[in-house]
């Protein structure tokens, strides 16, 4: 992906301030007046009409409901280019001066992954159905980790408008980058801190302790705990664990993927039937592309934020949300539904 | 407001792995129910239903447009209490252990700024009407900083249902916390570290630039500038720095804060104009309260971030943005707004 005088389809630009980056991704712009009221993207989006339907020529990758690879015929989950990246080819590690500040190329991947069922979402998928989601993240992020620009990997998955979905068939996103993101960086840090202090793992602490309060556990099977975590940012908002320390969600075994689909799905299902069917976004939080183990203190788990309050100015002034409804109240009704 | 055994209407709850803070307001509780799709407050109120037409009879300042302090006839600007308060009286700066956790009463405060018109947002009102505005969080503001408990006061004011604004008619909040909130903290630490480094404050070196860049300014009067950050969180985001280095908004002079309601109601009117009344939301960073000048190197500063775009998943994962439009192009376009 180096590749010499390429340019990626954004640059990533660092807040002098905080450190903190964000993407200027220009290569899917609009104009400036796109941006008005009117012109904003309708949602629903009939069959007929979608992209979604068959398999991709250029697909990257594409296994059949029962995890074998896939043909045209029998595809079930693919992974492919996004075709409005906001990553790309474009040279990687080199930080360029504009007076004050720095910015690098938005170099790395975008991909989109797509399960054949135009309106099946993972709510009401079989447990095989969502293995296979979670067999093509697996695999794509191990390819993508190879590329020596690559410094993180997100896998995240937007359903419905309110949660950013701009294609109503269900589909995740990879998106590979060349900088460690802010988010993942301060919960990396935070790790290494209780590292330090205690040598245990502060996600390992967390587990032990919610499995043994209980209050604010909403599943568990063998190798996978559901929880409301006790500082929730939104309502509702719900963390899978694995039971077993393991920093990078691509090494788990398939035994731990096949936990995870089942509490992924189970989690996703009472969601929608508790509330019904509320727009919600989920993300991979894993360790960092590294080379010697350094973030092995790292746990890595699965986040699934339903959207169920607007961030307005206090949020977004201070970072502190308000969430108005306690994790353990939110545990004990999503634990009852059925 | 350390009243002995009273309890605040929140929790704040540290996040155990980062340190931020979120807040668990369950005297604002909804039902678990009530989250689900079809019990959404709705949005457009009349004016017949509007709780704010009147001076309330605990306000706890009020102007008339002169700048006089009014009698319930002449009222412009009114500061109240909010009937639904996420932070009020309680036990402040005791850190209780849970498990592993921590957490501390929401002890602060948490008001109403209403302007007498129901349908007159701030991007139509005169400069005298915004300069009231301003005098009510300036004196709010002070108040709230004499309290013991209280180390971060936050101004800010939601435009518009995706915005969060659950009342039409014009209103801003102030909230007062007894922590510091994360995103300010790491602004503070930000500028810490430059004025370390430099002796000179970060936020007057990127006015400096700025000025002499140009690309990024929107509009300048005598004591503000007007600006399309380099590192953009969304598109149209616009910050208003005094010219002048001071760490508290409450510290600036009456030309200053005249000079900031010319630059807010033309950044505002800019917005409405050119992007066809987008919701937004603004808000006040200034220094945390302290006692010995030990965050003088901060620059207190105004931003305006429109709703121009959702928060999905990447966004929310990683704490990166993915923008689509450029700083310099918003600046160009908000400019060229009459």
């Amino acid at each position: 992906m180096a590749s010499g005088e390429s340019k990626a389809p954004s640059e990533l630009r660092q807040d002098l301030v905080c450190g903190d980056w964000v993407a200027i991704a220009t290569a899917r712009a609009r104009r400036p007046d796109a941006f008005a009221g009117g012109d904003r993207p309708r949602f629903s989006q009939p069959l007929d009409s979608c992209p979604f339907e068959t398999l991709h020529p250029d697909a990257l990758v594409a296994y059949a409901s029962d995890g074998k690879p896939a043909r045209a015929e029998s595809w079930w989950v693919q992974a492919i280019p996004n075709k409005y990246p906001a990553f790309g080819s474009g040279q990687c590690a080199v930080f360029y001066p504009r007076g004050p500040y720095q910015w690098t190329q938005g170099a790395g991947f975008h991909e989109v992954v797509i399960t054949r069922d135009h309106t099946r979402s993972i709510a009401v998928m079989d447990n095989s159905e969502v293995r296979g989601i979670l067999r093509v993240y697996r695999d794509r992020m191990v390819t993508m980790r190879e590329d020596a620009c690559i410094k993180y990997v997100s896998v995240f998955h937007n359903h419905g408008k309110t949660a950013g979905a701009s294609v109503t068939h269900p589909h995740s996103q990879i998106i590979a980058l060349p900088v460690v993101p802010p988010d993942v960086g301060r919960s990396i840090r935070g790790s290494e801190t209780y590292f330090h202090q205690r040598r245990a793992c502060v996600h390992c602490a967390i587990i032990d302790w919610e499995i043994k309060a209980g209050e604010r556990i909403i599943y568990e099977n063998d190798r996978c705990v559901v929880v409301a975590p006790f500082a929730s940012k939104t309502a509702f908002e719900t963390r899978i664990f694995p039971r077993r320390h393991s920093a990078r969600f691509e090494e788990a075994t398939d035994e731990e993927y096949d936990a995870l689909a089942d509490a992924l799905r189970t989690a996703l299902a009472k969601l929608a039937r508790g509330l019904d069917d509320p727009d919600y976004n989920f993300f991979i939080h894993t360790a960092p592309v590294e080379q010697a183990g350094e973030t092995d203190h790292y746990h890595w788990h699965m986040e699934i934020m339903p959207k169920t309050a607007v961030w307005a100015g206090f949020e977004i002034g201070t970072g502190i949300e308000i969430s108005t409804i306690a994790p353990e109240d939110a545990a004990t009704f999503l634990k009852g539904v059925s």
